[in-house]
C-alpha cells in the first residue's frame, strides 16, 4: 500500500495559497482521513523572489512546469493556474506520466473536459474537478454518488456570483447596473473586464460541466446557448416583482427523453421556487431527479477558502484511492451520444415588455399575433408611459415552444404597432 | 472480483417496496455503475399471503429473519423494518455474518449507532445510514466525503417534515396549532399519534446522528435537548413576523473548542437566514465549515422514493466497495471524546411574551430583572391586551447565555409584576 503521497501544484495564487494552507495546516487531520501523511514536493510559480501570502521553504518554488508534471516522485499534480492552453497541456502530460490530477479550471473543463477525462480513463488516473463549478458546494461529488442511482431530468443553477450580486443589489436597494457593477467592481466582487461573468458565458462553462456529468453527454460550451445581465433593467425588476417573481441569471439543463436543452439566461423565478431566495453572491443548484424530487444546494460560490477546500477534498479521495488501488474507475467518459433538442421541442413560458402605439385597435392587434400562434397569456398589463401616443404593455405567455416564441418575437417585432420590445425573458414555472 | 452480488431485505412496507422497484426496474443502470448484476434473494414480511404493490416472487419472500441474516449467499442486508430492539439484533447478527448492513433507522442510530457501527468496523463490514437522516439529501454522504477536510462548527437542520409542514401552514393560513394538525392527520402528512414528530423527538434523533458524524463524537439521543412545536401560538407566529423572524423546529448543533451543544427547539430566524425560506414538508440542513463558510442543502425529507434512492446509493456504495474488497474504510467510529458544554457555555438570544401587570413601575421592574443578569434587550414592544389590567411586553435579548437566560426565566416567573409567560423561544443570529 502507498506510504505516503507527494503533490505538486500549478499556480501558487489565492487558491493554490489556500491548497497549501490547509494541507500543510491540516496534516493531523488529513493523515487520519486517508492514513499516511501527503506532502507539497514542488509548486510552479511564475516569479521565484515574489512575497508570497503563504510560507513555504524556497527549495519547493520552481518557474519550470517540468519539474511538476515530469517530477519521478509526485503523485499528484494540482492545477490551479487557469487559462486553457497551458493548462491543457500539463494537465494531459501528467496524466500521460500516470499522475492523478486535480483542477479548478472550469474554462478547460467546459472546452476539453472529455478529452481529458478520457486520457485520465486510459491512463488510470483520477481526474476530480469538483472546484470547477461552485467553489464551496460538493456538487459534482453528489451528482456522482449521492443521486447515482435516481434519473436526473433537469438541473437549475444560479452558478455565477457575481452577477447574482448584482441582479441582488440592483432589486433591493432600486440601482441601475451600469451603478451596482462599478461598486461590484470597487468592491472586488466584480473583475474590471466583467464580460465573462455579465455576459453569462462563466455560467455557461458551469453548466456545461454540470450537464455532461448529470446527463452523462458531452456537452460542450458551444451547446449552452447563452444571454447575460446587461441589459436587464430597473422596470424590468419592478414588473418582474409586481408579477411575483425574482430576477436571476438561471443556467437551465434539461432532459425529455433523450434530448437535452442547456441554456443560461436570465430568468424569472416564481417567488416561491427555492432559487429565487439565494441572494448576494451565493450560488446554489437545484436538481430534480425522478425518484428523489426536488433537492438544492446552496453554499459560497468561489473565494479561496471554500475553492481550496473543495481541492483538498479531491486531494482526500485521489488519495484514498491511491490507498486502495482503485484510481480511475471514478472516471466516467460520457455514456450517451449528444442530442440537443430544437427549437420546436424546448418549452417555456415568456416575459414581454412592448412599447406600443397608443391608440384604438392596438391591443387586439398584438392579442392576435399571440392568438395566431396558438399562444395563450397567462398575465396582462398595460399602462401609459409618459413619452407621447406611447403605452407599455408587460405580460407572460402560458407555456408554449422556444420555436413558436421566436416567431412571436419576429412578428412582434415586424409589426407596425410595437415600437420597440424593451425586454424579453423565460418564466420558470407552469406545465 | 466479485461478479454478482445478493441483497436481503428486512421488510417490504413503502420504502422496501420502493428499494425493490428500484433495484428490479434499474438493472441496467445499476450494472453500469457498478458493474455486475444486483439481486434481490429474499425478503423478510410478516404475512406471506398479503397483497403487495410491488411485483415480486412468492418464493423470495419469507417469515422468518433468519432466512435473511444467516443466508449463505446473501451480502447486503437493507433493514426497513424500523422499531429498535429486533432491528438491532438483525444488524448485529448479519454484521457478525460478515454481511454489509444498509439501514434508514433513525431510531436506531441515534440510539445505538455507535455500538452497530463499532461491530461494522469489527467485522470489516459497511454500515450504510443515509436514508436516516434526511430522505433524500445526500448530506451523511456530503458531510464523509464533500465536507471531510473541514472544520465543521455549526450544522442547523429542519429535519422533520411534519412540524416544518404544520408551522409554514399555521403562518400562512393564521390557523391554529390544532387546526393544522388535524389537517395535517386527515391528509397523512402527521401520524394519527404525532408525538414523536411534534414533540421534537424525531427531529432529536436525526441531530444526534448528524452531531456525531459532523462531530465525530458518540452524541446519544439523550445528550439532545429537546422542544416541540405544541405551545406555539398564533400571536407567537404573529409577532415573529412583526420583528422579521420565522417560526422553525430549529435542531442545532454547535462546536466550540472542544465542547458541542445539540439541541431541538422552536426557534426564530431572521428572514435572510438560508433555512427561514424552507416551506412546508421540505427538509434543510445548514452547515458551517471554518473553510467552506455557510452551505445549505435542501430537498424532500421523506417519502417512498426518496429514502429509497437513498438506500439505494447506499447500496451502489457498497456493492462499488465490495467489488474493490474495500468494505468497512468508510465507517468511521467517533475520534473525539464526548464533551458537552455546560449552560453558561451556550449563548445565544431569546424571545419573551409577557402578560404583565399594566400599572406604573411596570416596566422599570421588569427591565431591571435583564439589567440585573447582565442581559440588555434588542427589542421590545409593550400593548394593551383586552383583560383588565393586563399589559403584553415582547422582547428579544441581544446575544446571552443559556444560564444567565434561565435565572432570568426564573426571576420573571416568580416576580409578582409578570402575571405568566405566554412564550419563550431561542432566536438565531448575532455575535
Amino acid at each position: 500500500m502507498v506510504e505516503n503521497v507527494s503533490v505538486g501544484l500549478l499556480g501558487l495564487g489565492t487558491v493554490g495559497s489556500g491548497v497549501v494552507r490547509m494541507v500543510e495546516g491540516h496534516q493531523e487531520e488529513l493523515l487520519h482521513r486517508v492514513g499516511c501523511p501527503v506532502y507539497i514536493e514542488k509548486v510552479l510559480v511564475q516569479n521565484l523572489e515574489k512575497e508570497r501570502a503563504c510560507v513555504i521553504k524556497p527549495e519547493l518554488l520552481t518557474s519550470s512546469a517540468e519539474d511538476v508534471v515530469n517530477h519521478p516522485d509526485i503523485d499528484v499534480v494540482i492545477e490551479v493556474i487557469g487559462g486553457i492552453e497551458q493548462a491543457r497541456e500539463y494537465i494531459l502530460q501528467a496524466l500521460n506520466n500516470k499522475k492523478h490530477v486535480i483542477t479548478a479550471n472550469k474554462d478547460l473543463m467546459a472546452l476539453h473536459g472529455a478529452e481529458l477525462l478520457s486520457t485520465a480513463e486510459k491512463n488510470g488516473c483520477d481526474l476530480f474537478y469538483e472546484a470547477s463549478v461552485a467553489g464551496g458546494i460538493p456538487i459534482i461529488r453528489t451528482l456522482v454518488d449521492g443521486l447515482a442511482s435516481d434519473r436526473i431530468t433537469k438541473m437549475m443553477g444560479i452558478v455565477n456570483g457575481t452577477t447574482n450580486y448584482i441582479l441582488t443589489k440592483m432589486d433591493k436597494q432600486n440601482l441601475t447596473f451600469e451603478e451596482v457593477l462599478k461598486e461590484a467592481q470597487e468592491l472586488g466582487y466584480a473583475e474590471s473586464d466583467p464580460t465573462s461573468d455579465v455576459e453569462g458565458i462563466d455560467a455557461a462553462r458551469k453548466m456545461a460541466i454540470l450537464a455532461s456529468l448529470g446527463f452523462s453527454m458531452n456537452i460542450h460550451l458551444d451547446d449552452v446557448e447563452v444571454k447575460g445581465i446587461s441589459n436587464i433593467t430597473s422596470e424590468d425588476l419592478e414588473y418582474a416583482r409586481q408579477f411575483g417573481y425574482s430576477m436571476k441569471l438561471i443556467g437551465n439543463a434539461r432532459k425529455d427523453g433523450g434530448k437535452v436543452e442547456v441554456s443560461v439566461e436570465p430568468t424569472l423565478l416564481p417567488d416561491t421556487h427555492p432559487l429565487a431566495s439565494v441572494q448576494n453572491e451565493n450560488n446554489a443548484v437545484y436538481i430534480y431527479g425522478e425518484a428523489v424530487g426536488e433537492t438544492m444546494f446552496f453554499g459560497p460560490g468561489a473565494g479561496q477558502l471554500p475553492t481550496a477546500t473543495s481541492i483538498v477534498s479531491d486531494l482526500v479521495a485521489v488519495v484514498r484511492n491511491m490507498r486502495l488501488g482503485v484510481n480511475g474507475k471514478s472516471v466516467v467518459a460520457p455514456q450517451f451520444e449528444k442530442q440537443l433538442k430544437q427549437a420546436e421541442e424546448i418549452e417555456g413560458k415568456y416575459f414581454y415588455r412592448l412599447h406600443v402605439k397608443d391608440e384604438a385597435g392596438t391591443f387586439s392587434a398584438l392579442t392576435s399575433v399571440f392568438a395566431e400562434n396558438q399562444v395563450s397569456l397567462e398575465k396582462l398589463l398595460q399602462k401609459p408611459v409618459d413619452e407621447d401616443g406611447v403605452a407599455e404593455v408587460v405580460l407572460v405567455t402560458h407555456t408554449t415552444t422556444k420555436h413558436q416564441n421566436e416567431q412571436i418575437y419576429q412578428q412582434l417585432r415586424d409589426t407596425g404597432i410595437v415600437k420597440v420590445i424593451k425586454s424579453h425573458y423565460r418564466v420558470e414555472g407552469g406545465a
